[in-house]
């Protein structure tokens, strides 16, 4: 092996910081978009890329880059990209990796005096987790044009604040117009976030799709009444309407055979008495599927069974949409590269589908784009417990800086923009 | 028809007065035992009491009674009660129709000039509902001898208020020993709260058994994870168990053909994220049936479907026994008054199981004891639609008046204490 090499102390020690940035009094971390600890998240990071020569600019919507200005005047960057907001107690991997993970390719290259064709920028997108601010994955869709900035300013969050007053509050809100700059191709490294690598023993995964996603509120409205007075053949229990629903989707998607999944996360029963028939049930089912036709199908089973359930337990069933993506097939050309640049290493590497959403998916409405998966021990993220092994944050890190290298020096397929 | 007649509109007019204390600033009615609006309720009844002639007493535990003394020296009275504290949002009739009830009938036995041969008391049980302190029934409980009034004083509430220092707060800490009076027998007059009655067009249910009740707390302990990235096949979902024993109570119930009931009120999930596999289901089941053996039948396959379960879905489960009370069979002598006096007046009258807890299952210890329930329009309690028709609500009294009469003036088999 030859070629330029990521410092990996360097890269590990940074992650560490950023991740003491936005701990709670009980060590919990939680870094939401836009608050007091996305602004010391942010000038940590900003300040990183100074150090490391970077010019660092902020788009209206908050998006921070640095870029690397080099190669041909006039020509399309190459971007390197994620985000750093957290969710609630929060692990220190999840978008974080990427970001830094791009600045150490750049830093590294730079070192090593390569010579890009093009500039390299590294992106930091504004909410990614729409924990605060909906919808998640905000700063990336801004970039691609797929969401007005003044729509995205006026969001407010589910504490009341209004997005572009808290970026403003927080000094994130810039003066370029967002999606000022148009890369030539787009690449995310991120930790897995399911068990898949982990379970194979598998250190690198080139992504190739990333689920389409369907996101469905449910409210179902039966009757109240006296538990111990209600014959069962009189009963309109939301209740057992929404668990009738829960095991529907369990049943059929498990005896599918298809990478489907559906899952019923949130559940709330009212007036949620122990004594009391339950008058309404209100939950969410998450859909999931890399292919549209499947997902529209489940979508339409589920709908269908709604129907059915609602004449045969005498209850009303309305449903929200709350979000919808269709599926994103990545850049073949990119995906070899990353192949190539595994066998390199002599790491193993598998094409594998995203399950989880990522800026990715919103920069490959604009440009090529693909991701590099890294293994979640036990498959956990959302969570403090979130772990990736440092050998594999290296390695992962290796590889994007091959594949950065390739793109940016056009080595690869990836047509000139 | 002759004999003795209730004043119809002096009973109305006195649920509605009472109906009207423990108002929210949304006119909601919530009168919480040992409550300031509790005070308010009982200050006014006892008011009623004193107005018409009676001896008001108290007890330690608060249970509130209004003593007609006659008869033989030294005989123990018949005793007509139920409770007048509420839930929360209540209607108007649930307990305080009963208690109002047996005032109203000793006021018009008396008018009457009625000579009992025992006396008649009529009681207010403290904390029938179980709404703030547990467990329900609680002041029935003391005075039949089933919970210490120590240990009952000291139960620490929703809210973290102790209830004997509630009740010497709002006047309510009497000097008598809880069960000082050792009745003859004990009628209550209830609200139906179910909607057999007026299903079938009877006024008047003579209430021959009371279903056993047993309360459970089930806790589900699955793995959080992410509902993109985990395959369904290695999912451990806390939500997805619940729903699975919902569905299972309701089929096996369903299909027994037994008056068995079973409800799943309360539901919970955790995280409850749209996007996160529920780690935790934190749900209730309400199991009811008139049959000890087939309630404790219902119990042993719920827990073999929660073994199975654990096991089928790699979950931990953990069950609480929070309430367990037997089925109740009530006197038959004075099922047949009841029956008797319901056909004197000209109206059908039907035996039924009571779904519902009441204080007189705790009466039914120590003394002959039975119930009268009118019609509940839709079969709605706990509720501000609780709503029964005037004219059944008179005869409901009418009834209890005449069973009351033979009861304390020795006409009915019902031998004497």
């Amino acid at each position: 092996m030859t070629g330029p090499r990521i410092d990996g102390a360097r890269l590990l020690g940074r992650l560490q910081a950023l991740g003491a940035i936005g701990r709670d009094a009980e060590g919990r971390l939680t870094r939401l978009a836009a608050s007091d600890a996305d602004r010391a998240g942010r000038e940590a990071v900003a300040g990183w890329m100074r150090d490391a020569g970077l010019e660092v600019m902020l788009d209206r919507v908050g998006n921070l880059f640095c870029v690397w200005q080099a190669g041909a005047p006039g020509a399309a960057p190459l971007m390197i990209g994620s985000h750093i907001d957290t969710v609630v107690d929060a692990g220190i991997y999840d978008g974080c990796y990427g970001v830094l993970g791009g600045l150490e390719v750049v830093q590294a290259l730079r070192e090593a005096g390569v010579q890009p064709a093009r500039p390299i920028a590294v992106a930091a997108f504004t909410n990614e987790e729409g924990v605060r601010f909906a919808p998640d994955m905000m700063g990336s869709l801004v970039h691609a044009g797929g969401l007005g900035v003044e729509a995205a300013l006026a969001t407010v969050g589910t504490d009341g604040a209004v997005l572009g007053e808290e970026l403003a509050r927080i000094g994130q809100a810039g003066p370029h117009e967002p999606g000022f700059l148009r890369p030539h191709a787009y690449l995310e490294l991120h930790i897995e976030q399911g068990p898949v690598l982990e379970r194979e023993g598998v250190p690198i995964g080139a992504v190739a799709t990333l689920q389409g996603i369907s996101w469905q509120r449910v409210t179902i409205e039966g009757v109240a009444n006296h538990a111990g007075t209600t014959p069962m053949s009189m009963r309109r229990d939301a209740g057992l309407a929404a668990a009738r629903v829960v095991t529907f989707l369990r049943d059929r998607v498990s005896r599918a055979n298809a990478p489907t999944v559906a899952t019923v996360g949130c559940m709330a029963f009212e007036p949620n008495a122990i004594n009391v028939i339950p008058s309404r049930a209100v939950f969410t089912v998450d859909l999931r599927d890399p292919d549209e036709d499947r997902l529209r199908a489940e979508e339409a089973a589920l709908s269908r069974f709604l129907d059915e359930l609602a004449a045969a337990e005498g209850v009303t069933i309305a449903v929200e949409r709350l979000a919808r993506s269709g599926p994103v097939t990545f850049d073949p050309a990119i995906l070899r590269a990353i192949e190539d640049a595994a066998a390199r290493h002599g790491l193993r590497c598998r094409r594998m589908t995203s399950g989880a959403g990522h800026d990715a998916q919103m920069m490959a409405r604009i440009c090529p784009a693909a991701m590099i998966f890294v293994p979640s021990a036990d498959g956990i993220s959302h969570n403090p417990r979130e772990h990736t092994a440092p050998a594999d944050l290296v390695a992962g890190a290796q590889v994007l800086l091959d594949v950065a290298r390739r793109l940016a020096c056009g080595e690869t397929g990836v047509p000139a923009a």
